[in-house]
């Protein structure tokens, strides 16, 4: 008989859909893997381990005997406030796919930065013919945040792509051929030297709120800014406060404090923000099906369970 | 006594300083390059070679005894129209670094279509959080006409990236490595795989109206197109149409048949229509006029005109 491996996923209709054919498919013969709805009390006492995204706490409470959690997502940063310390090990999705289409994001938006896209869209409303000088991207520095697998995939691209690159976290980091600084003073000394600073920071007790106002006045004049890791990372009105005075060019959002932007948040109509709905790397249900085929078999096989969170750093 | 080289640049006017920075420190010990209108009658008529960028043909008709001209400008379609067959032969800029600028323009606009950006931007107008599906760039083709220096780089550099490529010339040509076509059945056949297509063809008899009616019916559903050659190789109305009844999703359009573009022209406010002022590569003076000096010396030393531009080609 094989095991039980609940699924407690909650993802927009088509998304969901998606995830209800992969993921039965890649765990064909190493799993019976079902939504948590269509289990028994008995089938759901039986799960040593449970395949989430976005899932109902109320749900999660149903499964007393899991030892692990495999999410679907890269950042788990509400399972971990959410999930007792003693509770199953938290297992994030680390999708090599995922970490190639966030560089690919980074690379996209940072060139729509570079190319003045926002400028020439602004003319184009008004239309305005009118040509602004080129730099080179050699002329830029790009300051990535975050050198996890996501960080350091993102600064090898736009590095390849011609553009002056350095990287920043909280402890001390070696990326082979990239300047990397960490710590507080490490953190000014790349907010001041970048034209265009990314957030790929995990969001945790440290980096919450981590570009407040005295990060922002410590920026280069006129850079901007692109936050691919969790809204509340960036202190809001700080931030508006920043671009409204000038000192900040432009600021490329993915991410919020809440999701979906509110319908009435000054983000939407301001004409130096760029809004988008958490787009900038999705899981690919295909790929992603196939890394948690892989856990689930070493851990019925070996009884081995990935490496998990750790819980004090939060990620 | 140095050999006089007159200017006949026409230029907006931080672009026109720039040269006049640029081409005489460029030229220091070559040539004494300077404005047409500063010069005497005599010394008019003793120039063998003009440095010129969207020259007034009265000015050029003031140089008697020209030998040839060096353009500033990789795209010569005006220059072969107005200069009489027997007149000076006519050198394009070829610059290494504007088919890198040119590459990198392909790669940005071509990522702004494939990661969904005009969307999002009228998402973001209207207010709406709504997440589309992603695709990976190995699950796009873009298809470039034109394989010339600047089609070659360009689809090396969106092959290193990620995409399937394949590459459209008049005549026959091999690219190491990349899918290649020609002739009439060959655009058809480009055009009706590519998610995206790129026009970087030289303006000629033979392009002028390649993307007319015929060929845009051809086009795979859905597909788009990004202008980054000259306005009249593309059909206005018959692109209109093409994106009104929805078998092109949006253009990218950096040229036009009139430049600037017209105030009351429907691209302007068409909502899947990019409207750029003619921004994709430019050229960079600092590093055009160290061409225009190797050139100059080689043709000053050795009497060696640098490879002209075929008139019955007309590139």
């Amino acid at each position: 008989m094989k095991p039980i491996v609940p699924l407690l996923i909650r993802a927009q209709s088509d998304e969901y859909a998606s995830w209800l054919t992969c993921l039965p498919q890649a765990l064909d013969g190493i799993a019976d893997a079902r939504p948590v709805s269509d289990l028994s009390e008995a089938e759901r006492a039986r799960a040593e381990v449970a395949i989430i995204a976005n899932p109902d706490p109320k749900d999660l409470a149903t499964l007393p005997n899991l030892k692990w959690v495999q999410s679907l997502w890269a950042g788990v940063e509400r399972l971990v406030a959410e999930l007792p310390e003693d509770g199953p090990r938290i297992v994030r999705m680390t999708d090599p796919q995922m970490a190639e289409t966030m560089a690919e994001a980074v690379l996209a938006w940072t060139l729509y930065l570079h190319r003045d896209m926002p400028r020439y869209a602004r003319q184009q409303q008004e239309r305005v013919w009118l040509e602004h000088p080129l730099k080179l991207p050699g002329e830029r520095t790009v300051g990535v945040l975050g050198l996890g697998k996501l960080g350091s995939r993102a600064l090898a691209r736009l590095h390849d792509n011609g553009f002056n690159v350095c990287g920043w976290s909280r402890t001390e980091k070696d990326i082979s051929g990239i300047e990397t600084h960490h710590g507080q003073a490490g953190l000014t000394e790349v907010l001041s030297k970048s034209d265009i600073t990314v957030l790929l920071t995990p969001l945790t007790q440290e980096t919450r709120g981590l570009i407040g106002k005295a990060a922002l006045t410590t920026v280069k004049k006129g850079a901007s800014l692109i936050n691919f890791a969790r809204g509340p990372i960036v202190d809001d009105s700080a931030l508006l406060a920043a671009l409204n005075d000038d000192r900040l060019n432009h600021a490329v959002l993915d991410v919020f404090a809440i999701e979906p932007l509110p319908e009435e948040h000054p983000y939407w109509a301001h004409p130096k923000v760029t809004v988008l709905p958490h787009i900038s790397a999705p899981t690919v249900p295909a790929t992603a099906a196939r890394i948690v085929a892989e856990n689930l078999k070493t851990y019925f096989d070996a009884g081995i369970i990935p490496p998990a969170v750790d819980r004090t750093r939060g990620y």
